[in-house]
């Protein structure tokens, strides 16, 4: 068998995360509604998030954080208090947000499981991605869990050479483009992209064209039948 | 050659971390001072991040999360917003101080690493801890980096199986008798306390009486001394 272990991305992939920002998103336009128009607040926090990303990372934490400094900048530093704490309660609820697997996950996940080892490789705060992997559910499946703060193609060699035989004997699974396939298939490994409903604009690239490692399925429910088929 | 492997903690083991805490926290009194005394302030503070800890976890964003929520509370919701700004840069400033090894870390190090393999393991936020590790310049160091959301029994034993030769031959290293010395004695390593001058309070515990794998080094000096007397 050339494929022995299948990495998988977690939100998004796996669970509900992008939807989960853009309702608390929606909730802090609710918030601002008499502070701010919704375009102009989307625009600011769009810049506080990208000035930030580098210092906070990935994660409700750092969305929270900036979601407050975008509300002080857009009321010139007179933000009303009970705005604060609701923003603060908000960021709260996300990260207790109850974690359901995507159609399709658990099933796909239990076949697979059957021949290769799985390997969960996620962005993100260490602590809610652990949260939400025991939330889910789906923690027995997995042989290996690594949390990681940039997904470029030295973490996928790393990960794979790792907790399996390396990247040309691994296949990676996410709806990032960017993050999951692009390099992994730098790596060396096989990809198949499986796009979410919404992307976050920082996560978007182009497919790859033509490559011969790459896949897009609509489904993670097709995730089994195309590892299977890398012979 | 017994031991193999040395665990070494990061924050207040290999560079500062408490002491920029308390300068924030003074920092915060600080610009409180009009509305809350130091006493309370700091007694509602320890309770929020008390509350926030299982959410949030350990490290920077939380803090500056449960400084923002302490502020909040104290004035029932009416906190200037100048003061949530300053508060936002203070948090800020954390993340972006200086990192310099303390005084004979970088000795230490230099001196275990041409015998033994050294594994960096740390809480904290993941990104936060990544770039420190970075800025200190001990990166070379170390043949591993395990950055994890809690330090156990169970924690030692699978960082020490997979980048070492388990526990038994393996020595951690760190300020913290709760999560470096006594759950690295549990899982059958040998632990060396190097006391820090402040403890965070939820980390205090009593050191072990007369276990034969402790030692307590008043400098990271005799460390390496101490590891190859481990025969």
């Amino acid at each position: 068998m050339r494929i022995t272990t299948v990495g998988l991305d977690a939100d998004d992939t796996l669970w509900h995360n992008e939807t989960i920002f853009r309702l608390t998103q929606d909730r802090f336009r609710a918030l601002m509604a008499n502070l701010a128009a919704p375009a102009t607040l989307d625009a600011r926090l769009a810049e506080v998030e990208r000035r930030n990303l580098s210092l906070y990372g990935y994660g409700v934490k750092g969305f929270t954080l900036s979601m407050i400094e975008t509300a002080m900048e857009l009321t010139g530093g007179e933000a009303p208090g009970r705005l604060i704490a609701d923003i603060l309660a908000a960021g709260r609820e996300m990260l207790t947000h109850p974690v359901e697997p995507l159609p399709g996950v658990e099933a796909a996940l239990a076949d697979l499981a059957e021949d290769y080892r799985l390997v969960l490789i996620t962005k993100g705060d260490l602590l809610h991605q652990e949260q939400k992997l025991a939330a889910s559910g789906l923690g027995g499946r997995f042989s290996a869990v690594e949390i990681v703060s940039e997904k470029d193609a030295s973490t996928y060699e790393r990960v794979f050479a790792r907790h399996g035989t390396g990247a040309a004997r691994s296949a990676m699974c996410g709806n990032s483009m960017r993050s999951d396939i692009l390099p992994a298939l730098e790596a060396g490994a096989y990809a198949a992209h499986v796009p979410y409903a919404i992307t976050w604009a920082h996560e978007a690239a182009d497919a790859p064209q033509g490559h011969p490692r790459f896949a897009e399925l609509p489904s993670i429910a097709q995730l089994p039948r195309w590892v299977r088929g890398l012979t």
